[in-house]
């Protein structure tokens, strides 16, 4: 898989799922379902069964995964083994994101590079740009990688920084997806350089998108935290790139608003399978959009 | 320790080893010393080895340890089983601060905050305010939990975003700083909130420190980075804080450039305690601020 280049492999998910879908893995212990929990395993293996459960019930209808790594990390060394394990786990042609926000300089990016591509196999990752965009060269020095570089968040608290207005027009948001278009165009820059965009904020998200120049996107947020699909449907009718729409807890936590007495995987199934027919107007367009 | 304010920790450390020093632990394995390498250990056992030395020799001269998570990340799960073992060899009156640079929201945040106080045990860890000081709520939830939030940093590629200037004036440094010295005074932050100030550029640094209100600064640079003393021992006259100057390199690897055949224990000892000396003036305002 690693001599694709990665918006290729992302295209053939989506092409081969009909789906923009992604599914975020955010497994927290305590929201397990109690089928898991009255199992006779380790806390660590009932999160790992978990995963690989919904994995198994929504590949269909998914384009990628979106491993928040926090949730492993929080395990200690035992984590790290795990997420290996999982990435593993998942099928080779689905895209695997590392949701992992990491951003630094020199050798320290690049240790992180090797700890999220290398050590645990991820296709794409997350990264901060705060730090200057040479904190992020070290992650896309292959074609193979990709990174989603955080320009619009859809938190509350996303107003105190990235919103702030910059002398002569524009925000930080703004600047972000400037300075990445401008980025992506280096040659020495093999990766494919894509931007995270708050589902939540279509106007804010507007000009962050027509400046990205068909970036690749990753949009969190139209799940459990409410973001308003018809806007995106219409937001996206110029941009003819390839995105994923992460949903997670609405995804994983399905079950706790079931009482129709569905197993948990249904409700996951169903929950999924929702979710992918929901961005059925967007997948035509991103269809079409390749097939042009 | 626990029970303990993490500025308390950390003024008991300056005061008792007289020193605003703290020794980064970066650890790149191709610049082992030879004489480590040549031993018949694994790399990883060859690494934490190197680790724990350099903590022997380097503790008197020390108040904290930063450990740069990501050398320890690439190495996959036992990387952090690793990162577990230095920490608690770490002698306990020592400030061990983790160079994460996690920055998320909400649930996460809670996540990294476990992974890294608690899984590794860090007392203090260094945060990515990006998307705002929401995101850092979890990680100064206990009194003995100290933040350092990445304010102005010394790479080049700083200009891009940290140093873009706003509308109504300052810069996405200043207006960082400005919201963690309002965050500080928050009732429910009961940790101390810290800021990374590089050391390479006293100028931006001045309007910083002017607006952190004594804030603790964590002060990479003045090592490899080149960063001028002077300019700090002048700038820092009217601060009453707790500040510490980080060297990692110039003292991990002091050895590659030794030709006197001193061991490379010795060439690193050696590099602590000039580096210790080089501060002194600073330590002695700090010490004398503390006794006012």
């Amino acid at each position: 898989m690693r001599s694709e280049k990665y918006t290729d492999k992302l295209a053939s998910s989506i092409r081969e799922t009909e789906s923009v879908a992604c599914i975020g893995l955010d497994p927290v212990p305590e929201r397990l379902p109690p089928a898991i929990l009255e199992n006779e395993d380790s806390l660590d293996q009932q999160i790992l069964t978990f995963c690989k459960e919904v994995v198994d019930v929504t590949t269909p209808y998914a384009a990628a995964f979106k491993i928040n790594t926090a949730f492993f990390e929080q395990l200690g060394a035992r984590g790290w083994e795990m997420m290996e394990e999982f990435v593993e786990y998942i099928p080779e042609d689905k895209v695997v994101i590392l949701d992992a926000k990491r951003g630094d300089i020199g050798t320290t990016a690049k240790a992180y590079a090797r700890a999220l591509f290398d050590a645990v196999g991820a296709d794409a990752v997350t990264v901060n740009p705060l730090m200057g965009l040479e904190t992020l060269e070290s992650f896309v020095e292959e074609e193979w990688q990709g990174i989603y570089a955080l320009a619009c968040t859809s938190n509350p608290g996303a107003e105190q920084f990235l919103k702030l207005p910059l002398q002569g027009g524009g925000t930080l948001s703004t600047a972000i997806a400037e300075a990445l278009a401008e980025f992506q165009k280096d040659p020495l820059v093999e990766g494919s350089v894509g931007l995270v965009v708050g589902a939540t904020q279509p106007e804010d998200a507007k000009a962050i998108i027509e400046l990205s120049g068909d970036a690749p996107l990753l949009i969190p947020g139209l799940g459990a935290q409410g973001g308003d699909v018809e806007a995106w449907v219409h937001l996206l009718q110029s941009y003819h790139g390839l995105p994923l729409f992460n949903s997670s807890r609405a995804i994983l936590y399905a079950h706790e608003e079931d009482d129709t007495g569905l197993s948990w995987q249904q409700a996951t199934e169903i929950a999924a399978l929702t979710f992918k027919n929901s961005l059925q107007a967007i997948t035509t367009h991103v269809i079409d959009s390749m097939n042009q």
